[in-house]
């Protein structure tokens, strides 16, 4: 996958590589939240793996274990596609067109991030020697949440041609990718859609009712097309074109000039030509009970085109009646028909432009980095502006990549983000977890522990997890939930029961307490955790697990006691209260003195040493290494404790930061996405900037340069949301966890300037920074003054008046740290 | 299941209860360590799962993870039962006899330990108002590896009736017990043989040729029958059968009198009543594929009877042809049918005199326990007489629970227990294991580890385990395997070689090496390991793990020393060598200090106490808690220290053996029937000899009680080895480890004499001990003098001269230990 970064606003390919069809099809992906679409190709093949999906929307299945045990989960969750109305197929003269034959003159794909639109071309020339041109747009409606829209334009260029354009609605055709190899997963998710209803035809489209099977979830989706065609065809696009198809797919230099594209609104534009009236296509609709196919068929000639708009509707819900839902996508289609295509793409740009006004990163001097961070924040947005009453999953709805499952990365990173970007939407999300603390009490009761303790992976809230060494035990997942929830409390300066936080934070203290437990020595253990390193297992005394349990201790005792009648209707009293205080200050913190560093786990600085030098083909290292090894081994898939340095962070010395992230940067591979942002961030504040940078650049690239080859299942929200931090708490040194916010900006050497945005407390604060320091300012009008701590010095910011803060020059306490061979940061 | 055993020779069940059908088939198994029969009623049903088991014949089966890892087992193996020819249906007047109708008079099955058979009786009241007595007598002998027999007799006692028997020998209607949900494991077991060629009559029966699907094992069985009719049954065994349908089956003390059954040989006894000649029986045998059936059928009067002699002959292999087991299979056959029922009954009595001669444990005042250490000796005898190039797995051929895969604890137990009293099968069955060294170096070449690892579970020699925190992760098995064979060699005074027994000690050697770590403090660590505990699991420094380890590079070293040529092939020098005695000397054996006992591994003793008393209805515990909590909590399941105690017993002193038998006793629930014998072993070296007693009682009644209520997947051989061990090891503190044999006896209050017998060093001794004291003496005449210790004190015997010593009071350093509530010795 070569995609162009050198724009500052457009994700660009060139071409067409049926290689890393799964890759592109996760980066040009759209959605909202509440559905996605992914980027496959229009006609749908080739293709990687298509398909629409919406957040809540999956299938159970059954989890058979060759050697179960008590508690083991019984069913598994799997994100199913629903409806998908992605594909258009083209026929030229009856000739399908395909981007792998020699007919293929030009092919370009271009991901707008300001207007929110995927935009395709294809020059191809027919067999009668005809040139054809197809322009697509596709969008995900970031306003109209139900509503997905394409405009597919046919343009004859030279010669004429018969062009035949069939456009689908389509259930139970795309399988998700799973890693069960039981024949039942299988059987049950190939086609996990029952029709409630025969398919119906409806206006130019129809509508399809289903269900899965198992979980009973329902699914309406409505289609409808606005058919026309012109003689519009403009004799410079004309010309463009026949000069594009002379140079052929090789220039892939001669990019579009985007703005002689015509911006044609839905159906048949006002005929400006008499002279040559267009011919009527000739309309049709199929219907079968999993599809639904709209054809439009028409002769061209030269000059002449087909314009065809697809609207989708979709809505999906466990709970409402079918009818409900046929009457929710009817309503979503009929509306986004009324707008037509112009409308809602102006919409889209506008609701964009807001965004970017708020969030925007700005990096001066590093284009593709620029536009990578931007793309981040694009999907970011997209993944969950329109989410309600649903988890997000680690791929969001771009692909079904871990099923589609919802881990504690989303509350570790994507919502520290959004609350600071779009908390509301932080909200929503937090909203979802709140919901779902009765199931987490039910599993702690499974496990025979007290409070509550939410699943390593689920959508529905329940633990799906088939791995316990890597699940249950990685008890962690409570605190860093805990921590999503107070994190937004803080950053809003609202109240944490505004998002069901307390109950959350009542419940994980409890679990802690339960489960660890006070030596003779008077110290506090937690035994056999896993930590979110994942190639240590089943340890004794995680440093970030240990912190991470004080710190949800002490947040819970402080958050009952600041609403003392909320707390005692949780059953929380002052002696419970004191339990958490006196536990989380006996809370034990491993420190090897012999080597000067913090051991990540109770003994880890012992263990034998990887070679990592004779393994440098032996990536990831989980497969090719068995975990009975790798768990007590000192090689690291990402850093916790260099994690626990920037969430725990009073727990640590500068002088210990600098010897930890030594040590640790030594034994690091970053088989995971998680790791380069947490390490960007930490490297940032050991002065290290620009180690950080190149971090964050990985971290920000990890989809659009497929750093881990695996982007074919979709994008790493994670690290997209920890690509944001790497900039903003990494180079711009932001720390938002105590009552004053806190800067440490940075300038790594490649750029002469950033600038990014953050909503606190209310206010959206602007922070710039370049050679000459750091300016901070309230850009909107209204915004009360706030306090603001920029390294170290407390500055006063006004509406009328910014904070002003010299660059501080780097002065890291130790010499750069170097990795193990080969595990650089890359991108 | 209620047997009677009050008989030192007899295991006696009268009545039938159907709801412990599983149990006494296990139970009533009989075996000879190539083929095995489960102890079904002959009529087949009711039946829990019958089945003919033969050591080696195994089927592999898909293992699929729901999350799955690299080096995790792709294939799994069970035994599967083969053509089996237990069943004889019978039916009277057109009705099928069957144990639970109304028509049942008496019903009785008594397995003769010194006989070696089981026998059977059964009266029947036919509607009609016949009497008719079925005697039937099996033997799988231990003189003819293929042969199994059955002596099946129908005799009138009054009125007269139509008497049809159909025999079969059937294939592929056994599928075994599994736990695995995969419903491809289910199908691929279910009928997991394909014929060769198709079933062939011959005689009076026929022949099966098979082979399984997957691993092409192939197995030919043959049977025979020879039948015959006469009217000798006696006056007064009508009598006697008359009365006790009289008394009905409640009168259950109405034992038999063994000695006026009819002990007719095969086919028609020599007609002594001239008045009233037998009818002829008409016989005929029908052929399937997957079944042979050959029926006998005749009408009786009173005083006439039916006997059917049933031979049958298997042979299997997955190295020989289909034609070459044909042939050895009706080569057996040929040879029983020759034999005829009374001589292979006369041989197999023969041969289990010599055993009883060389083998008999008497323990005077405790008959049940008298007749359940003989049940034991003759199941481990049954076990093993006939084995050869195949594994013995966890229940030997009773049944095909844990898949019939062989575990650590054959070498742990059965192997040292076989060594001390059958040396020559303990060396077919090393040999076995060290025919798979090439397969342990490849897993150890996997895990990316030195030398080799042998299999938590196996049939093949692959490891087939599905879960490795308790199968990977628990590295002593290889330990407890090369301790089985320098047992063997120090106890029969041979060379390791003879058994391949340096390769395997060399190479667990080499994977030590290669797993351990010696830290900056230059103590040596194992990490991450799982214990035989297995209610703790992936911990640091387990004492027992640490300790064999430690045992295994000294006694490698050493026997490399002792056959420094052999060691060269084997690329040992003496660099290695002493690589080995600095690690061992450098093995770190955690030392609680403020406790005052060996936390069973680090940190084990500041884990969270179990609350035993609030779970007591929750056992076996790792079926009602979860993993993630179970191995950091105090609770075990088998006291793996305490097998320390009795493995790695020069490592500890006695008042450290008294505080950690005190500690863990507390904390031990036994949910391993593995436990009680160690536990027996312990407590009788620490003195507490009543409460030693106590455990050995529950290891020998293991079965013959059902103690754990799992008795229907088959014996529990390890503690059935392990039961002995309680008696010679435990009561009679016999030290086979060192140079000199050494014993300390303890006679508990409940007995007034102990009496056993061991081989040592090419030597038969003979051990004795009352309130007066212990003899030690050589039975055999030729044996060579030998030194023994007696408590401490050398004493010299020779065949001419017992040694006699004084019978030591117990003097414990501390109270009894308490168990956990509930969780006392039970039997």
């Amino acid at each position: 996958m070569t995609l162009s970064l050198d724009d500052p606003w457009l994700v660009r390919e060139q071409g067409v590589d049926a290689s890393c069809l799964g890759s592109t099809e996760s980066v040009f992906a759209l959605a909202n939240g509440y559905v996605g679409m992914r980027g496959t190709l229009d006609e749908g093949d080739p293709r990687h793996a298509p398909g629409t999906f919406m957040s809540g929307v999956y299938e159970t299945h059954p989890l058979a274990y060759p050697e179960g045990g008590y508690g083991h989960p019984e069913e598994g969750e799997a994100m199913v596609g629903v409806a998908d109305g992605s594909a258009i197929r083209l026929l030229v003269d009856g000739v399908p067109l395909d981007v792998r034959s020699p007919a293929l003159q030009h092919h370009e794909r271009v991901l707008d991030l300001r207007a929110g639109t995927l935009e395709r071309e294809v020059l191809w020339r027919a067999a009668s020697g005809a040139l054809v041109r197809v322009r697509s747009n596709r969008l995900v409606s970031l306003t109209q949440c139900s509503v997905c829209a394409i405009r597919y334009e046919v343009a004859v260029l030279e010669g004429s041609a018969r062009v035949l354009a069939r456009s689908g609605l389509v259930v139970n055709e795309s399988p998700p990718e799973i890693e069960n190899d039981d024949p039942r997963v299988g059987a049950t998710l190939d086609a996990p859609f029952e029709a409630l209803a025969p398919g119906r035809e409806r206006a130019v489209g129809g509508l399809l009712v289903h269900q899965t099977r198992r979980s009973k979830v329902r699914v309406a989706a409505a289609v409808e097309h606005v058919v026309g065609t012109d003689s519009d065809v403009a004799a410079a696009e004309i010309e463009e074109g026949l000069a594009r198809a002379d140079a052929g797919l090789t220039d892939t230099d001669a990019a579009v000039d985007r703005d002689t594209g015509v911006r044609a609104g839905d159906g048949p534009p006002p005929v400006t030509q008499e002279a040559d009236p267009p011919p009527d296509a000739s309309v049709r609709t199929e219907v079968e009970p999993d599809r639904i196919v709209t054809s439009a068929v028409v002769d061209l000639r030269a000059g002449q085109r087909l314009v065809l708009v697809k609207h989708l509707g979709h809505a999906a819900s466990d709970e409402s009646s079918a009818d409900t839902l046929t009457e929710l996508a009817l309503a979503a289609l009929t509306d986004s028909v009324a707008l037509g295509w112009d409308e809602l793409a102006r919409r889209q740009r506008a609701f964009l432009d807001d965004f970017w006004r708020e969030c925007d990163v700005e990096l001066d001097g590093d284009p593709e980095l620029q536009v990578a961070v931007r793309y981040c924040l694009f999907q970011l947005l997209s993944s969950a502006v329109c989410i309600d009453d649903a988890p997000l999953g680690a791929k969001g709805l771009t692909g079904s990549g871990y099923s589609g499952h919802t881990f504690w990365d989303i509350e570790g990173f994507v919502l520290p983000a959004l609350t600071l970007l779009r908390p509301e939407a932080a909200a929503r999300l937090l909203g979802w977890r709140s919901g779902r603390l009765d199931l987490a009490r039910e599993r702690a009761d499974v496990l025979d522990l007290q409070g509550a303790s939410f699943p390593w992976r689920t959508i529905s809230g329940r633990e799906v997890s088939a791995y316990w060494p890597a699940s249950t035990a990685a008890m962690h997942v409570n605190a860093d939930i805990a921590r999503a929830f107070d994190h937004w409390s803080n950053a809003t300066g609202r109240p944490v029961e505004e998002v069901g936080g307390l109950g959350v934070l009542v419940e994980t203290a409890r679990l802690w307490i339960s489960m660890g437990n006070t030596d003779t020595d008077g110290r506090w253990h937690l035994f056999g955790m896993t930590d979110p390193d994942e190639y240590t297992g089943v340890v004794d005394d995680n440093v970030f697990t240990n912190l991470m349990a004080q710190r949800n201790l002490r947040v819970s005792a402080q958050l009952c006691e600041a609403d003392a009648q909320q707390a005692a209707r949780l059953g929380v009293d002052a002696d419970e209260i004191a339990r958490w205080h006196e536990t989380a200050d006996a809370v034990y913190v491993p420190w090897d003195e012999a080597r000067g560093v913090h051991p990540a786990n109770e003994g880890f600085t012992s263990y034998r040493e990887w070679r990592f030098s004779q393994k440098t083909d032996r990536y990831p290292v989980q497969e090719h290494s068995h975990y009975a090894k790798i768990y007590r081994r000192q090689v690291l898939k990402q850093a916790d404790l260099v994690q626990a340095i920037w969430w725990c962070r009073d727990a640590f010395t500068p002088e210990q930061v600098a010897a930890d992230l030594e040590y640790y940067e030594a034994r690091t591979v970053r088989d995971s996405s998680l790791s380069a942002a947490v390490q960007a961030v930490v490297c940032a504040q050991a002065d290290h900037v620009d180690l950080a940078y190149a971090y964050a650049r990985e971290a920000a690239l990890v989809d659009l340069r497929d750093v881990n080859g695996d982007g074919a299942k979709g994008l790493h929200l994670a690290s997209i949301a920890g690509s944001w931090f790497a900039i903003v708490a990494g180079l711009g040194g932001l720390r938002e966890d105590h009552e004053v916010l806190e800067l440490a900006p940075h300038l790594p050497s490649a750029l002469t300037r950033t600038a990014y945005r953050v909503h606190w407390r209310g206010r959206l604060l602007f922070v710039e920074t370049t050679a000459q320091g750091t300016t901070v300012s309230l850009p909107r009008a209204g915004d009360e003054p706030v306090d603001v701590v920029v390294d170290d010095r407390t500055l006063r910011v006004t509406p009328q008046e910014p904070a002003r803060a010299p660059l501080k020059q780097p002065a890291p306490l130790r010499a750069t740290p170097t990795q193990p061979a080969g595990r650089e940061p890359r991108a």
